[in-house]
């Protein structure tokens, strides 16, 4: 079922998916900024296909997903047995790269037993932990931000879409920039258009927009120059999963973008939920790497830029070392990588609200 | 008028432009790979309009379209006064970032006083000069490679196009690529789609398929990624313009590569003949950077990829440092950077013939 034409506010409440009415409601993200169309899913096989197509994406949005995709299972086919562990296999493995998806499917799938009604309040918690840490992060980071920066408008960075599209509400960095924003303290935002998908291009802007926030679109090899003409105070980005030295694989092109930070000497500051940290992977190189294939490359939405069946090679993701990382935010710590702080050091604070 | 249809060799003999027949004759670029049509330019506004549009695009082949313009100017307006002044200077100005524009329109200029004949000669020599530093460079540079790289087969980075339609026949860093090729040195080269205009994409992957070398297609963000992983053995990139300590300015994105390089402690080669060598300035600060406007940010080749009206950046150059470039390899010489080597200080060598 699809649900054409309402605003966002009037069904999700200007969530990118949420649990409504026995079935999970979702902007398909692959139409935007063309068409806000909303998705009615109600079976696994459809939110399997949702995730690898990228009509839900970020690491975040995913976990949420992926644990309302548990509930789905366990309505079709009760508390146990073989056909919903397969079910549960089928969403865990949807996508390779993101922590968040295998992690919240495990967490759903641990109280199938208990029946549907356990597992959706389990997915529902997991949904409303994401909407808390989004606003948290925001706290975190601009507070950050604003010891960072010297100017007293900041010129920020980023790369992908890390907004309430990749979450539930709000998202990672670009909860950062909301926040910097609604203090006051924003110049600009300047917004990276991520090819292959142009996530940036395609959703960040459109947030922004919605925000109403000033900001500015670059194509991706334009990040690193344009740090080094001393042209933006920060880059922000998001991540899909931060191991435990604190090497962060995030969306392909982060990597040259701190590299071109660090070269310029602005901070690079990398924001995830707790969710997001993989303790049980040891380094960067630990990583699996999603190759999405020649065909994302050799077109642009639909339009093909190449000769055809032109090779390629497509690593949707990139890793970045813990070196060249100026701070780690979450909902519930910074950790200043660049004073010698680490993951395993740095305690939990409080989770934050508006102040 | 338009030719269309007919092979490269037929009309150009593989050049990407002549002077045929009291006219220019140049391979439309802005169609490839879909169409491959020529146009037929016999006056100024029209050379012009195709060198802004990169009908004819890369700093050699600008050079050279420049230089008959002139030719065309003269026709038109005679050996001098002030028709002919502002028609050259409408040549010259057409592009700001490439010396080479500038400079072959000079040299032609100056022979306007002598009349259309000695201008029609000077740019003809302009253009088999160019053909000749192609030749050249490809030696000089793949005997480089082949010192620099330890392994038998050569993975070979590279971004925007830098071949036979950058210049007139063979290219500059291409032109090594295809020297390494014919040499049997290349397991491949890996070319950057190289946003916004796709000139990797479109005209790179098209002219190593003509050639037979294996290749494979890239995002712009995935190069310095690549280089992190071990998975290239040396970037080659042309100019647009070589400064006198070193600094080189070229396509965005290029400065990201060199940072990837060096990070990856892969060598980082600039490919460029002496015509492309700027001594009068001093430093990389001093080289206009190009802004090509938002229109070609919010879409891909017709396409929106972001909503309406987004503003944007567009730097079409970037500027890379002397310090992070391994050695500038031209049809006269190779300058080691990495050694402490200028460019004042290194003398020219002979102009090369493949051995």
């Amino acid at each position: 079922m699809t649900v054409s034409g309402r605003p966002a506010a009037e069904l999700l409440g200007g969530r990118s998916l949420d649990w409504i009415d026995g079935a999970v409601v979702m902007v398909d993200q692959t139409l935007l900024p063309d068409r806000y169309r909303l998705l009615r899913i109600d079976g696994v096989p459809e939110m399997v296909a949702a995730i690898r197509r990228l009509s839900v994406r970020g690491a975040p949005a995913i976990g949420v997903a992926g644990a309302f995709g548990v509930a789905l299972a366990v309505r079709e086919h009760g508390a146990d047995g073989l056909e919903l562990a397969e079910a549960v296999e089928s969403l865990r493995a949807a996508r390779p790269t993101a922590v968040n998806l295998a992690r919240m499917v495990d967490r759903a799938a641990a109280r199938a037993g208990e029946g549907f009604d356990a597992v959706l309040a389990e997915a529902m918690a997991v949904r409303g932990e994401e909407v808390a840490a989004s606003v948290s992060m925001g706290e975190y980071g601009a507070d950050l931000v604003v010891e960072l920066v010297e100017r007293p408008q900041v010129r920020a960075m980023t790369i992908c879409n890390t907004g309430g599209l990749a979450t539930v509400e709000r998202g990672t960095a670009l909860a950062v920039i909301q926040s910097v924003f609604e203090r006051g303290l924003l110049a600009e935002a300047l917004a990276l258009e991520t090819r292959p998908l142009l996530q940036g291009a395609r959703l960040t802007t459109w947030e922004l927009a919605r925000m109403g926030a000033p900001h500015r679109l670059l194509v991706d090899s334009a990040g690193p120059f344009t740090l080094a003409r001393g042209q933006a105070d920060v880059v922000l980005t998001g991540a899909d999963r931060i191991v435990a030295n604190g090497d962060t694989a995030n969306k392909i092109g982060t990597f040259s973008l701190a590299l071109g930070a660090r070269y310029a000497g602005v901070p690079f500051v990398v924001v995830a939920p707790e969710s997001t940290i993989d303790m049980d992977t040891a380094a960067g190189a630990d990583i699996p790497i999603e190759d999405r294939g020649a065909a994302e490359i050799g077109s642009v939405r639909g339009v093909p830029t190449a000769p055809e069946n032109t090779a390629a090679a497509n690593p949707a993701f990139d890793v970045t070392p813990a070196e060249l990382i100026t701070a780690i935010v979450t909902d519930r710590r910074i950790i200043r990588l660049d004073r010698g702080e680490t993951l395993p050091d740095t305690p939990l604070g409080p989770l934050r609200t508006p102040s």
